[in-house]
C-alpha cells in the first residue's frame, strides 16, 4: 500500500506531461529547473506547476527551483512507476499487435504477460514473444498472473463483454481503445483512447478553416 | 468554408462520443431518444447534453426528445466529418503500421494518402498498400496531395522535426503520438494522444489500491 494521497486525473496527467518534460532535460545535461521553465516547457503556468507539485509534499526552495533528478524521481514514486504492473492485453489485431511490441510500456514499468484473442485464426499463434490465448481463459490465466491492468484492444461491439471477464478475472483498471464507453462495477477505473474522438476534433477544426 | 461556429474541444470530445452512443443506437434499432437517456448513455447529465447540442442550433422539442438518425447526421455536419479528409502519416514502425491499417480512420471520412519514414530500411516497402516514402519528400509529395491533416507516429526525438517538415507542407492540423509537447506556429492546431501519460494516471490508481 502507498502513502501517496489522492491526486486528481487532472493534475496525474500534468504530472505525467512534466516527467516528459524533466526526462527530456536529463537528457539535455539540465540540473535544475524553475517553476516557469518547466510550465513553459510543458504548456502551464509557473502558478499551476507549483500547486501541481504541492501534490507530492514539500520541498523546493522558492526563488531557487528544483534539481531535474529527484523531482523526476518523486513524480516517477507519485504515478506509482518505480514498481512495475503486469498488463493483460485483449485483442491481437493491428492495434493489439502493435501494443504488444509498443517499446513506452516496458520503459514506464508495464509489462504485458498475456494476450488475448477470440479468433480462432489467431490463437496459438506468436505476436512479440507472447502467445495467443483464447478470450475465454482470462479469468483461469490470470489466477497466476495476478495482473491488475488489462488493456482492450478489440472492436467496439466486443469491448464491452470483454471488459466484463477481465473484472471477473480481478482486473481493475482498464485502458480502452474501442470506441465504445464502458459499463464497469464502481470499483474498476476506466481511462479510454477514442482515436475517432481526436479524429472528430481535427476534422472540426479543420472544416472552421476551410483548408481542404 | 463552413458556416459552423467555433465549437470548444472540451465540446467537440463529447458531440464525438455522443456520435459514438447514437451509432450504437441506430444499430439497436432505437429512432428516438432523450437529452436524459443519451446522457446516461454518454456519462453526461441530460443539462450537459442539452448545453453540447444547443452549438449545433435549434432542434429538438422539450418533452419529445431527439430523433437519433437526424441528430447523428447534424453531428456528422458540425464535425466536419461528412467531406472526406487526406491525412499524411509519418513513422511506419510498429504503431505506424497499426495506424496505416487501421479501419476507424476510412469509416470516419479520414484517407491516410501517403506514408513516410526516415529508416532506409522502411522506404520504399509496401505497408497497407501503400509505399512508404523518405521524410524528406513530405513537402514534394504533399504539393499534389495536399492533405492538412498530419498523423506523427515517431519515437520522441524525431517528433519536433517531423512536425516542422509537416507545417511546411501545408500541414495545419496534427495528431501527435510521440511522447513529447511539439512546437508549432499558432495557426497549427495539435492533438496529442500519449499513451504513457494513460499509463501513468492507471499507475497511481493502482498504487493507491495496493491492489499489486
Amino acid at each position: 500500500m502507498s502513502s501517496v494521497r489522492r491526486i486528481p486525473a487532472p493534475t496525474l496527467e500534468r504530472l505525467a506531461a512534466y516527467l516528459t518534460c524533466l526526462r527530456e532535460m536529463q537528457e539535455e545535461g539540465v540540473a535544475k529547473v524553475s517553476s516557469e521553465a518547466l510550465g513553459k516547457r510543458a504548456g502551464n503556468n509557473a502558478a499551476q506547476v507549483r500547486k501541481d507539485l504541492s501534490h507530492l509534499g514539500q520541498f523546493g526552495k522558492p526563488g531557487v527551483g528544483y534539481e531535474v533528478g529527484p523531482l523526476r524521481d518523486r513524480i516517477v514514486r507519485a504515478l506509482g512507476l518505480s514498481g512495475g504492473h503486469k498488463v493483460l492485453l485483449v485483442g491481437a489485431g493491428s492495434l493489439g499487435r502493435a501494443l504488444a511490441r509498443y517499446q513506452g510500456f516496458r520503459r514506464e514499468g508495464f509489462e504485458i504477460c498475456a494476450l488475448f484473442d477470440n479468433d480462432p485464426q489467431k490463437v496459438g499463434h506468436k505476436v512479440g514473444g507472447l502467445e495467443v490465448f483464447p478470450v475465454e481463459e482470462i479469468a483461469t490465466r490470470n489466477r497466476e498472473l495476478r495482473a491488475a491492468i488489462g488493456i482492450i484492444a478489440a472492436p467496439g461491439p466486443a469491448a464491452q463483454a470483454i471488459a466484463g471477464a477481465l473484472v471477473e478475472a480481478g482486473v481493475t483498471c482498464i485502458l480502452n481503445f474501442a470506441p465504445v464507453r464502458l459499463r464497469v462495477a464502481k470499483h474498476v477505473a476506466v481511462r479510454a483512447v477514442d482515436l475517432s474522438r481526436e479524429l472528430a476534433v481535427l476534422s472540426h477544426w479543420l472544416s472552421r478553416r476551410g483548408r481542404e
